[in-house]
């Protein structure tokens, strides 16, 4: 029953599009699902795609258009007039409607809003488009049923009925007093298990989550997480009821979130995929490999300054390498953790505490790994002094770059900057650079010279 | 009107708990979510939180228990006895009751379902334990309302009155034929929108997503994002409706997954936190960084066999730690964008066109790198010969890091290990020695040693 994307419907496709077989087409495409005729799209070339998307009914298109590569959807939509957008737009929820508009150019936005019909519709997309797209409000439908605290079940019912159309899924019931302010909730099973004759007010929940309008979305996502809620209603300042965000937009934003986290600890600018053209690979990876540079650069001009040494103490030299990684390593795993934590608000107790846990961890971490260095310069046959004086260096700059690690996301933080940005190459090249420079202070300061 | 953990609030729940004023502590405690209590339980000391548990009502506790952290969960699990235990989980949804169980020591599981009351939900846990906590039948609950095909509206009606008493959330109510296998769907708003005579058959929809109960999580959770579903039906080889995944589950199989891959790609060993003892994260770390250290040693070897070139080409050595951060920051952006392409289903297309790509992509990066290379050795006045033979080797070694970082995972994933092991500490040790190897031997070959 499962859909499957392959070679050959995919080849079926654009036989039957070069053929202008628009029957055929029609017959095939009634059978899938909106997501899996986007998953055909994202596959042909624009013009087979445009040809598809004016072929098909805008109930469909829509939906299919909202699964769509975002690119692919820009390059589809600019082949489309600004009344067939305004009619695919008819067809979508608030939300989708307002994201689909948001991203065409600023002066075919008016235009198209201007070409959408039902008056009701483009109010609350105009409404939508108001708020940052960082925001509950940004996120939000305003498809939700309202019912009043005053009404009967059976009244209710009768009403609901109305109001259902227009809603895709119906999570909760909202009520609200007579000034639209959100006073509770109730879901259908508590409507249909309820006698007729009662009250609303009787049988409905006080106890009902909300965000505000303005509230950050990633704030929203650990609230619905949190409570393991399927949609939550948006209020104002004055518990005005505004719309309603459900947990597939939220999955959405978690998803983006973890991607966005991983690409920067990994040194990619968010927002590319494999997929993507080499030119927008390179603007993602090169700024980051340009700092990676500057840093190698940087410990160049540091080793130049220990030059004199290299006859007297070579291997110093050839344990540079070690010296970065191990650096690297640590600050990424000590930024990965507490970035990680920072996201779950699972970083908690005092900085004191956990300054003498990192230090704590990182000399037990140290100890073996410097034992390790000791051992292999036996082995090879290495001066012990020097062996010694490169294992308590090492350990030295692998309690710095813990610490270095750890806090520096911390106090990102606090003064409200991502503190994903401080993981991966970030971490890694100012610890490469400060560990070699301690590396060569502290092995001279125990070998002397 | 949002729940604040605060240090305050802590300390007179924990003077309430010293004094043992049992009534306050339930009053207190009754104002608050689950969730929120859990919280609270988590920052007592393990006596308070079983003091806690013992004192309010299973209803409750049963799901404070789920929300707890699993360390404090076991702990407080440990001090209660098999009835009580027992007790908690007669309360839960079959599915947390199952995760609640599979937690206990063996010895303990039978004792606790053997205590169990409700003939049905004992039965249904048990079968919910049998399967792999991977794969779907790990993850469905066996609570879902379902209709026979026959039946009106109006008898469903009646009818699912009872079974939704059980059933925390109605998502989708299943439509099986007289052999329990599942035909189709409908909703609730699809049911009360529906005329009283109707026959079900009429009004659900036969188009039913499904899984099959021994599909992997992950696929499940791909799935349910595809199709923006909340709820989705599991059957057995016989189409048998079985059970059933809500979202709120796989909203953590997507944290967690993601989590994962993260922390991998961090260098550490999965399931740590922040909060964790140093016992455990040291567990965690070591072994990535005792793989780093090897990987510094192994550079170690290869520059003691370049150091009769030591004293001709000095500067060689400085650029060490610059080619290893090079080699290692490439490898893992490559190693990133692929893992996430492969968990996302992104990549497509030939190896070939990857391959070429990723030279091109490499090339690129590795010439803007390299005419910096050039501009900085031409700064400090360095021999051309040298800079030139430094900026062509640092290049070679970033087109071979991009192909490493790229067609490791694709490999591992081939061969169905998990590509995620490929990133961080892995990409960056391999690549280091290699990088380091290669950058000595090109330029010898060019400077001519």
């Amino acid at each position: 029953m499962q859909f499957q994307l392959t070679d050959e419907l995919i080849e079926k496709v654009e036989i039957l599009i070069e053929e202008q077989d628009d029957k055929e087409l029609k017959s095939l495409f009634k059978e899938y699902h909106y997501a899996d005729i986007a998953e055909i799209l994202d596959e042909l070339n624009q013009d087979e795609a445009v040809y598809v998307i004016k072929l098909l009914d805008s109930e469909t298109t829509s939906d299919v258009l909202m699964e769509l590569d975002e690119d692919i959807r820009e390059k589809v939509l600019r082949n489309l007039s600004a009344k067939e957008i305004a009619e695919e737009i008819e067809e979508l929820d608030t939300d989708d409607a307002a994201d689909m508009i948001s991203e065409l150019p600023e002066e075919r936005q008016e235009e198209v809003i201007s070409n959408i019909e039902d008056a009701e519709h483009k109010a609350e997309i105009k409404e939508l488009l108001a708020y940052d797209e960082d925001t509950a409000g940004g996120l939000m439908a305003k498809e939700l049923v309202k019912v009043y605290e005053t009404w009967t079940v059976a009244g209710c019912m009768r009403r609901i009925r109305g109001q259902a159309k227009d809603v895709t899924r119906v999570h909760s019931i909202y009520v609200v007093d007579k000034e639209d302010k959100l006073i509770g909730r109730l879901s259908l099973k508590d409507l249909i298990t309820a006698k007729s004759d009662q009250k609303i007010a009787e049988i409905s929940n006080s106890n009902v989550d909300w965000v505000h309008v303005k509230d950050d979305v990633e704030d929203v996502a650990k609230i619905m997480q949190k409570y393991d809620l399927e949609a939550i209603p948006v209020v104002d300042e004055n518990q005005t009821l505004l719309g309603r965000i459900t947990i597939d937009d939220i999955v959405d934003v978690i998803r983006e979130e973890a991607d966005k986290d991983y690409q920067l600890a990994a040194g990619i600018s968010q927002d590319v995929e494999a997929d993507d053209s080499i030119l927008e690979l390179t603007k993602a990876r090169l700024p980051w490999l340009v700092l990676g540079l500057f840093g190698g650069l940087g410990s160049v001009f540091i080793m130049k300054g220990f030059e004199h040494i290299m006859s007297t103490v070579p291997s110093l030299f050839f344990y540079t390498p070690l010296i970065a990684a191990m650096a690297g390593n640590v600050g990424v795993q000590s930024s990965a953790i507490i970035v990680q934590g920072l996201a779950n608000d699972s970083v908690k107790g005092s900085l004191l505490n956990r300054l003498l846990k990192e230090i704590g961890l990182s000399l037990i971490n140290g100890l073996a790994l410097a034992l390790l260095v000791i051992l292999f310069g036996f082995i090879i046959g290495q001066d012990t002094v020097e062996s010694v004086a490169i294992a308590v260096s090492m350990m030295s700059v692998i309690v710095v770059a813990a610490l270095i690690g750890t806090f520096v996301p911390i106090i990102l933080d606090k003064r409200g900057i991502d503190p994903a940005i401080a993981t991966g190459p970030f971490i890694t090249t100012s610890n490469d650079i400060l560990g070699i420079y301690l590396f060569f202070v502290l092995a001279g300061l125990i070998i002397g010279f």
